[in-house]
């Protein structure tokens, strides 16, 4: 039941404020590396999977630590390249109550990542031992040579009969040319993809889709089986999320597969640490499939996977299946011992 | 006023992961040296008595750290043993919302406390200086040479005319033979005592009485008399608690005496550490119990000492009576200048 | 636009212990350096003015440090007079729910500026160069010398056509004579000031008023158009503020200017350090007066000021113009990037 | 070029007091997981090599963690067997110049290591893949159980072809019996082996040799050869060491190897973290056999890969060989940009 | 052979810069309570008496602090007296090599200590209860009603049979008059004084004595039996120490009984934290005359104790009877396991 | 006498792994913000000038932190623009004993600095407010743009009549096209300086000049008057510099004026952080001139500075002008109280 489960995406280096100091005011910073790719990854190992992730990584202490800081997760460094000079980087300073989180990135079009090309990667190796390969949109926004490579592996892993699994994440100030410059690309990615990450302003804005209905629920039922249709997808997933006055934040998660939509409960849950939140959904969707969970079921894991990744620190999912189980079923232990 | 206040148990080391992340993400532990008895002595300390722990620890670097520590809550060496080879251990990872925390042990069965034997006690000596003796239904779990050292203690303070208090904590993991081979001790340790800490679960599980009535509060009021009167016992109290949805936690605080049944407000309030708040509450009853306090006061003094004590950072209380009457007044103020 | 905003005012060392541990518990603290004159000077210089403290600081490393942290703030050293052999300093160990935070001051009567005399600070320079200037009732608790340097401070600093801004904080435990020994030298500060902050309390215990109304909302509109009358003062402001019983903070604000009220909404919100929050809503009104902002403008951002004031570590605000707008509107981002 | 280097061995989690506290002051701790098997796997990755570490360890967030912090190194988790309930542990405490470091255990000996038995490994596969083995002599201390697994697992590796080093490590502290009880379980040990770590005091005093001669070099000039003849040795390599008045450390590798002696110099250094060095140094001694270093090169490789151990926190060592190329060669930059 | 030892002076917080920082540079303090008695209380707990310390403390969480401290230390609270206001503070940065390291003190006459009057003590108490008492001339310096106590006290403890230990400890900065005023105090001290800590300088400079010779040791031979004769000395000690240029430290101690120099060697030693030295040595010689160890042995013990407190971190000496003698012994293991 | 002193350079963020961890062990780092100029600049506040930095900072947090960090060290924001995206930055692992200290770059070229150009400065403004301006060869390395800023910059201050100071520091993995580029644009600088820091490897490699003598004094001694006659240079200073085999470092200064050369001692000291002693020493030779020292002391006043800077934490010189005269007087005292 183990499977290999690759992602393709950059490395960043995050390097955050502790507590909840400003820039200007601490001396010291936590790091980490992760970025959508290590996050499913990682998260998968800890579902019981054999994680691996397709990058590039600066032949210097900092990619050394990248790598380190990978094995710690469980991902295997066997399918990562070393060369480039650079890594992303960026920092974070944690809001709190009314004061905004704030993101402040270097300049990652210069990574080791953004930089590598198609024949930095083996990828006929990689194809063959592939049963999932997951992408992001995120990654497709950097730049041609990048693309060239996420397109080109995608197409080699469906050939040799992996699973294509892709996240469309879109995020508006890394595409200089706006959506009429993404979408052929998403497009493109969407007609080879399996597994889809989505909602329905994905559908609106990146693909141009016109609803007529108002609310997000019915746009989704209206404009995901289109998608679906489109680009001959087995199955969509996605979640609606929201911020409550009281701080805590709402999650409900979707999946439509074999023309029915499953819907998870609407929780509510405090948050620690949002970032890498929905690649704690993604994997979640991912094992449900793998592991022949029924779609109401996986939709509901999915769900308390994302829940249970804003209760961990750092951007990368850390719970076990029996602890996302447990989180599903509403068990709210005292103390476990 | 000041008493002589004595508690028999063991110390354990808690070492617990700073802030939210997990044993497998950190690097550092706090470390402390806590426990039931520890708990209750150093509480009595801060309400104004002397405190006391008979106890075994090893002759090494950690039981030194240890008798340090105890020393920094008020406790007195003087009735503390060396000898034995280790110390309990225990790891916390905090959980955060829907996350749970977790408790990792170290084997304890072999601590120095655990392997040691009458003889280690200088049990005449103690006796003759104890106001109140505690103890707590976790030791008695442990093994036949420290069930042997208890009861003999019970019954020598008791001789000499020192109060004997027991608290039935029943901890199912640490009883191979279960409620089965726990009534016997539980039975012989009841009979003894003075002022006993329990609730109907445990006269149902424990001491296997049956209830007729459903509701917990019907069932305290039927069951807790029986225990009081089959056993002879002065006074018993004990906590109902509940978490709410909102991660607030609510305790409310009995007390049975004279054969009437005081109760507090059904408090809620923030939690920064749950644990040893059942002995901050033990502590209260304690001290009610010797400063004369009417049995209505007592069990709100108590129960604000357990509110208090869920918003001290460690296992240990450390609020003084003051701190405590004014939580019970309800008092919040802004800054305490 | 960018104008000269000097306040007079001690400078404190804040050692705070880390987390919710108590001092008895912990062996590190946190230290900053702060006070009301230091929080008004840098909260302006975040909003694009230039920010300058009057003060006397010991010629030793505690000043040096003292000053290097007020530089690091954006207020400039060139107000700063150097002689005298202390620091004032407090102790902060903070609460958690209903466990009160608690503040031990070091003998800050023999600091270096509650030292210092008139000859100490070069008052024609200093009055030459202001905008506007900015004294707290808590200086003016402190001793002879101290309140004279005060009064001459501000008489220069009016005929030079400089704004006299006077913020009636009053402490009980700094006045020996109370009420009846402050009365006249607050009355001789209000009647140079052209900005004053109080409420309807200031005017009672303070001034001595009575009231006939008995809301706190009536007094207010009963008491401070008198005190405006009385001591010919521009702008009056201040805040009635609150603590709700899920551990959030309400503030409201007010502004009273050319007979009229003006109110913000009354915003709940989640308070990471509340000291400082005063001064923050000071520096708002300042701000919308010299940016002049409408009135009902002012008041608001103002508020909006004093609610992020309590999100931030420390007592010293760090919020710039745009930030306090954009909390102003209500916008509750989830990361900005 | 890359061989598979797999090592059996305990995992212990090292707790140690961060700067020169003793645990009696200190309250946090820093945690790394480490041991002889996990030293030279670790190593051997940072030289280029696969590592593989065959233990067990427990089932909970204790084993998570140790599981996690080996990948970090580099060793691959797929030799690693789940079971047993408890982590052999070790607190240290750092001297400082004239006072001595130290080190206080846990209760090793019910680790899920050392209560593991030969069912618990998978011993044809691991024997399948391993191109060299290595064993300690602490390990052979623990119980009869381990010692048959060590043996099964030498004698397998060596029937396919495999290497199989030996660290006569003798700690007198952990064998009840002593040097006539060990002196068995090493010959066996030593029979079994191609590389053998080790010096002439071990020949005398675990192996029962007699010297004729008394200074150090020419005790291991008269044994060295007699064992290798004895037991049929490849290569047995160890080290001298001395601490020094001003607390440098002096250490000069020796190698005994087709019948000739090899010596690097007499190395002095600054010592940061000891522990650790001696795996470093076998680890130099089996990356220059496997490379084919001259004897010569492979004992100042050893030698200098031990120095830069001792110059590196905790107790595995990171070097690359390029580093150790650099050490050897006396380079001393003054900072590497 | 466990005797009572108490110590009158005062209760200093300490708070240091950690690492090398400047206070400019850093934003964090350590903090710990120490004091010449707090030191040589604690110390001879170590050595397996019974410390106390006669002391006045504020009733404020930072007493309170300092009372947790003590008692860490293995110091007894039961003569220490609550009052006063304030607690006497210093800074420490540490100096780095050729960079001296700088201590900047807070307004210590305010202190609970030095406001205490001879009232605040329950003198017969303490002189019932004391084998010897220890007094420090820094404590002298402070003001009459200090002095007052302390006369006194020395008086009461010697009538009761106690012994009186004096050590001369000059500090030129506390003295307004200089040596004219210290010294009719520092000669009243000496005359009830049984055991006495000084040197030559001290002699001189204090006691205002002319020496014929010129070197250190022929001063010290010249002067101290006349000073032993003078004022009926049973016992003089002390040290000689210098700074070396590798930044070493040398110590050699000396004691001066029954007409008779003794002298330890003069070790060399590297130093992490020198402060506390002097009490190290004060309780070494005590330690010694109690255990009735020949002088040669006490002096030798106690330069021993000199050296191992400047390897342990802070004011306040750690070290047992055993290590001390170990490291007289000039052993120097690797690791102690 | 307080004279304003100006540098014109790159602002780079330095993170350093605390402690001897390497990047792949750690998880924190410490930061600070540093280059020449900000060394330079905040160095002359310590001495008493007034020091501003020209410089372009990117707005946002990373910014804004420079900004506050730079006013901390005394630096005026007044010549500091805002613009560009991002913010030189390097990563620092220290070294310990063998093992050398590490700096891994970012990508510094795409930094605010090195991407403005001359029109982002308001060059007159500059030039009419400055005494000194200091430039440093690693500048002259990075861009065309940036090298136009300085060489107009340098030409406005002569012509304003304030002192240009130049720096060689040359750092060949800046420059592409080696010393045969560098050497132009560096003849171009030292033609409009007045002082310059250089020694006679500088000559020989950046100058292209040979030296018929072999010891570096000689070298020095013959290239360094030609360097001044041929660039009429008033005053050149420099270092030689070497790591002892105790790690130790030893540096020697000289100076060269009015035809006449002059050599400080050849100082050995201990070293914490030996980056930015070389901008003590320009510092040094700065102020020196500035207060018309004799120049054989405002050479040992310069070496001095250098020495003391290796003892400070971070790249930025701390040390006043009784500090530096203290350490050049050689005195050494035990504590400074």
């Amino acid at each position: 039941m183990r499977k290999q489960i690759v992602a393709f995406g950059e490395v960043m280096m995050r390097l955050q404020v502790p507590g909840y100091e400003l820039l200007t005011q601490a001396n010291t910073l936590q790091y980490s590396f992760s970025g959508t790719g290590v996050n499913v990854a990682s998260a998968m190992t800890k579902l019981g999977h054999d994680g691996y992730l397709v990058t590039r990584l600066p032949d210097n202490p900092l990619g050394d630590a990248a790598i380190s800081s990978l094995q710690r997760l469980g991902i295997s460094r066997n399918f990562i390249t070393r060369g480039g000079k650079y890594l992303g980087m960026y920092f974070l300073e944690n809001g709190f109550g009314q004061r905004t989180s704030r993101v402040t990135y270097s300049n990652r079009l210069e990574s080791s990542f953004n930089t590598a090309s198609l024949s930095d990667y083996d990828i006929e190796v990689i194809a063959e031992n592939t049963d999932i390969i997951h992408f992001c949109g995120i990654t497709l926004a950097m730049a041609d040579n990048v693309r060239e490579s996420m397109k080109v592996l995608a197409k080699k892993v469906k050939e040799k009969g992996g699973i294509v699994c892709f996240d469309c994440n879109y995020r508006p100030s890394l595409w200089e040319g706006g959506y009429n410059k993404a979408k052929s690309h998403y497009e493109e990615m969407l007609a080879m993809s399996d597994i889809v990450m989505m909602n329905e302003k994905d559908a609106i804005y990146i693909l141009g889709m016109e609803a007529v209905s108002t609310s997000r629920e019915e746009q989704l039922r209206e404009l995901i089986p289109k998608v679906a249709k489109t680009f001959n997808i087995h199955s969509i997933a996605g979640t609606h999320r929201s911020i409550n006055s009281d701080n805590t934040h709402s999650l409900r998660g979707y999946m439509y597969k074999d023309q029915t939509f499953y819907f998870s409960e609407n929780n509510s849950f405090s948050v620690y640490d949002r970032i890498g939140a929905g690649d704690a959904y993604t994997s979640g969707i991912l094992h449900g499939e793998l592991a022949g969970f029924l779609p109401e079921k996986t939709v509901r894991f999915a769900a308390a996977a994302g829940m249970l990744a804003c209760t961990i620190v750092g951007d990368t999912p850390m719970s076990t299946e029996n602890e996302i189980l447990s989180a599903m079923a509403g068990e709210m232990e005292d103390i476990k011992r």
